[in-house]
């Protein structure tokens, strides 16, 4: 399938490496493509520069927020929260058409340092926000609750544990639950349906204790599970 | 010991008649005593009027706010998030002292209707409110995220899950935590120390993603699990 990344971060890097061996073909997308290219690394956080990691990705390409939104059968948003509805905006509403769009951003706000803030909380949702800028688009909130790494690997958590999925249309919410148990191994037993697209105020407003598990565990290799 | 509860509804009859059965001595605080005693109950929730309930819990006191406040050695807050801190005004600073003061409530506001929306939220949370108003209470914000009956009774669940501590003080969250595992029998092991009372926010946040899961559950008898 042709998949259209919205980001060039970690999370995209994440989701493209994985896509690409599932034998999908990908397309990120940036703000700038010659920016994004003259981008060094991160010797902090180990991140290599995003030209030095495509290099080492044969297959996968990299092209405007618009040219990713027009190749992409399905859309995956892994945009910084601040960028994203930017981003959207320049992938284009013709170009975003009535296609699924995995929206995974979350609208972490960290302008006055850590932990971050939400930019959009409580009465409303970035995934909310997304929808109704772009009415036609299928957006599906998910896989915003925890790290990259066990989005798209579940088994690199032990045990049963929980995906999230808010969305208005029932079809694009199966579409978006098939593709996190065909394409990561989501168990579809796994994939909870918290509802319509309001609900994505309930995934993003986990990310405040999420930050904060973070560092009472000190490791994001975890992630929450529903018991009953 | 002598506890002190501030609140009458479900929540606080819920612990009253627990730690009645392991030979603590309870007042339950309310704003107005005769008026409680009148209230009826409630025919939609089955909740017993207040007064056919104390009549069936015999050793169970009720008084004013600040009767309960200076009777109990330890408090539980579960008042209403709304009523909270003018019941905490009430309870008055001198009753309160240097007590700890298990903060249970959560800033729901149902003014415009279900879902609710938090009145305090994001970059403040009512754990720290409360602590800011009276500095010398040890609050320490714990078993907001769960339904009573699981508060009392971690085994109404099935397998790990937790509950999260959030205070400034050490020593309170230590006496916090043993009084968990004693009292309710909340394994040591299950308990998870956010951090200071600033990381209320993460827990209070938790409530409107628990209201869904409610709703997409069709049960209140669900926990938080983070697993690794």
């Amino acid at each position: 399938m042709n998949i259209g990344i919205l980001g060039t971060g970690m999370v995209a890097r994440t989701f493209a490496q994985t896509l690409l061996a599932k034998g999908h073909i990908l397309k990120l997308g940036t703000r700038n493509v010659a920016d994004t290219l003259a981008k060094p690394g991160n010797t902090n956080t180990g991140l290599l520069s995003f030209a030095d990691w495509l290099q080492s990705q044969p297959g996968i390409e990299l092209g405007t927020f618009a040219e990713a939104a027009a190749f992409g059968e399905l859309l995956i948003n892994v945009t910084s929260g601040g960028a994203c509805m930017v981003a959207l905006e320049a992938a284009g509403e013709a170009n975003l058409g009535q296609k699924v769009l995995l929206d995974v951003a979350n609208p972490l706000d960290f302008s006055n340092g850590m932990p971050p803030t939400l930019s959009i909380v409580n009465d409303d949702s970035l995934g909310e926000a997304i929808q109704r800028r772009f009415p036609n688009v299928n957006v599906v909130k998910t896989l915003n609750t925890m790290t990259a790494a066990i989005m798209v690997n579940p088994t690199a958590v032990s045990g049963m544990h929980n995906v999230f999925v808010s969305g208005n249309g029932t079809a694009a919410k199966a579409t978006a639950s098939a593709f996190l148990t065909e394409q990561f191994g989501w168990p579809a037993t796994s994939i909870i349906d918290l509802g319509d697209i309001t609900t994505a105020r309930g995934s993003e407003q986990l990310l405040p204790i999420w930050i904060r598990l973070w560092g009472a565990l000190q490791t994001p290799m975890f992630n929450f599970a529903i018991v009953r």
